[in-house]
């Protein structure tokens, strides 16, 4: 038990910022996680079918999310799309909207998704999303051009909302570019929206790869990066057999991990925790003879799996054990995240992390026959009580 | 319709140099599959639960095979392992075993598939399953040392018999080898065991990238490749959620499936085909929540398969109609592998392709409840008829 030291550590409660939560009995059977994951704060991601693209449909679904646990602070996100404009920018920040996100472009090959009981990162799943019409590749630069949405990145720079990039470009086999490369296909875009858009506050979501590390890290205070749990344990070794270690974007290599176990412990505040915890039901995940769909579930467990993660690092001489303290923790589980969306934690809770004989749960169950097989089921981890 | 110039064209009968029959219930749903797709010679791999090591197990399944369609010409195998010796060597050959095949080395990471439902490519399947002692990875130049079989390879060398090569590395991840680039990183092992033993015919098994069709060029002539039927098709992006086009080695980059295209094209005899038709019950694909069984099942459409993936490399642009013809169609289907390994057709039979409404079957039943899903079910293909 490489982090023993931490063994009846109090922190601040964690903020988890990059969650989905679906709907309906989903959202009834994986808001209960929350907590249970050590965390009281979530930034919700806006992709339910259809997807959350104005005030009122956001502040309804926060409704409904406290409905369940008034407990937690959702932070509520618009999805990019055509109807987002200027003013309904300044409209989503007077009721206390966070952020836009961007979701990955259409992937052509991307079968129909079934409605009734999932979103996935990808748009392309259903035949009723919009296509963010407007947005497309340079086909000279590779640079997807998000111009139409111009006045829209210059009215959240002026009211301080958050961009949130799941930062991909489509597949293109003309160019060689697939899910291995999507990634870092996609950092000159990064780069040139951080050059045209300074003081907007973007955040690069779900890093997977070195070069994201490095481009995150080369522009300025006002661009950082989310780190997932499961992308400090996976490599492609990992999900190429089995459909509970799939998401998007998709672990790589080892050398990639490493990477991302590297700036979840750099201490700048440039890297957080975003745990793009994605729950599917088994069916979408090995049922029938469909697509799989992608995602990884982690929401009970976000805040031990971290230290799991770093105790693996540190078996596997990645890291060594003082290389992980107290204050980089407390950074990367609530810290950093917070200060860069400028959101206090009020409540002043507190958790307290115990290294025993807790697993994870085999499965995850609710109403209507939902179930959800999370990340390293069964497996060992730590305990996160509520002081 | 691109190749419409070979509508009607006849061929001699294809030759599958690479193909999983199974044993059992699945087996005999298999067997009739083979005429289907054209085929009267295929090269049976020896990797049954348990293999078979020995020259009377490899004559009781070709009886068994042959109890199914005794029409079919069966070369059998032996499955490398240390019970293998030169005295069972000379025995097989005068029993008439054509080659000896080499598995993937065990992957700590795979887990245990249910035994009487499959084989896999993967010797790491069951823990019945001999680990090949002795053969180790030489850490300093990562090259795998076969040495234990040195003599076994020389008595394969003096009588004639084929060595066959599932040509990957094992994962490590202290030196950045993963699925993606385990094959590229066996070519060392691969000129090794060429420069060791000139004279001993070997067969870099179903090429999946650049780096292995340059490998087997840069070989003498006792070194080819084949090449399965959907690795022209597919890349990453393809199995990464979808179970049926998930196999082992795994499908790459758009500049690979190119790359094997153009080797399919050569015309030089190098590369001939090896289906590698891997028949999984869906229940292994998609079944339960444990890990997905790698194995694509083509065999009921391997010579239309061919005339299709050429079909849409021309629509991509990667090859001209005119580089497709005649005499490398049956050079690639049957003419190089019979010449390569010393197999005449006897039989004198014909197979004439016509391209009209077929399609591929959504699934293929069996016996005993079994089910397997072709690669590219429901999907236009060539018909193929015996003349």
């Amino acid at each position: 038990m490489s982090l023993s030291k931490f063994n009846g550590l109090e922190l601040p409660a964690s903020a988890d910022f990059h969650v989905h939560l679906r709907d309906g009995a989903m959202m009834e059977t994986v808001v209960p996680t929350i907590k249970k994951g050590g965390v009281n704060t979530v930034y919700v991601m806006p992709n339910l079918v259809p997807p959350v693209t104005s005030s009122s449909d956001a502040m309804a679904y926060q409704a409904r999310l406290r409905a369940i646990d008034p407990s937690i602070n959702y932070l509520m996100t618009l999805y990019l799309h055509p109807s987002i404009t200027p003013a309904v920018i300044r409209g989503a920040k007077a009721q206390g909207i966070v952020g836009v996100k961007s979701c990955k472009f259409p992937n052509p090959n991307h079968a129909q998704l079934p409605k009734h009981a999932l979103s996935t990162n990808s748009i392309a799943n259903t035949s009723n999303f919009p296509d963010p019409a407007g947005v497309t590749t340079n086909s000279s630069s590779g640079v997807i051009s998000y111009e139409p949405f111009y006045p829209v990145f210059t009215a959240m720079e002026k009211c301080g909302m958050v961009l949130n990039l799941h930062g991909e470009c489509p597949s293109d086999h003309d160019k060689n570019i697939t899910i291995l490369n999507a990634e870092s296909s996609f950092l000159p875009t990064l780069k040139s929206l951080h050059e045209k858009f300074p003081n907007l506050k973007i955040v690069l979501e779900h890093c997977t790869t070195k070069e994201a590390v490095e481009a995150v890290k080369s522009c300025g205070p006002n661009v950082v990066g989310t780190i997932t749990a499961h992308h400090l344990f996976l490599t492609v070794d990992d999900w190429a057999d089995d459909a509970f270690c799939f998401c998007k974007p998709v672990a790589k290599w080892p050398s990639d991990r490493t990477a991302l176990i590297h700036a979840a412990l750099s201490g700048t505040g440039k890297f957080f925790l975003g745990s793009d915890s994605a729950p599917h039901p088994i069916s979408s995940k090995k049922g029938g003879t469909g697509k799989t769909a992608a995602g990884v579930f982690t929401q009970a467990n976000v805040t031990s799996l971290i230290l799991d993660a770093f105790e693996l690092a540190i078996e596997r001489k990645l890291i060594k054990e003082e290389d992980v303290t107290k204050e980089i923790l407390e950074g990367l589980l609530s810290g950093y995240g917070r200060e860069f969306y400028g959101v206090k934690d009020l409540s002043g809770e507190k958790i307290v992390l115990r290294k025993g004989e807790e697993k994870i749960q085999e499965l995850i169950t609710g109403k209507e026959g939902v179930e959800v097989v999370p990340f390293r089921r069964g497996m060992g981890t730590w305990s996160v009580e509520w002081k």
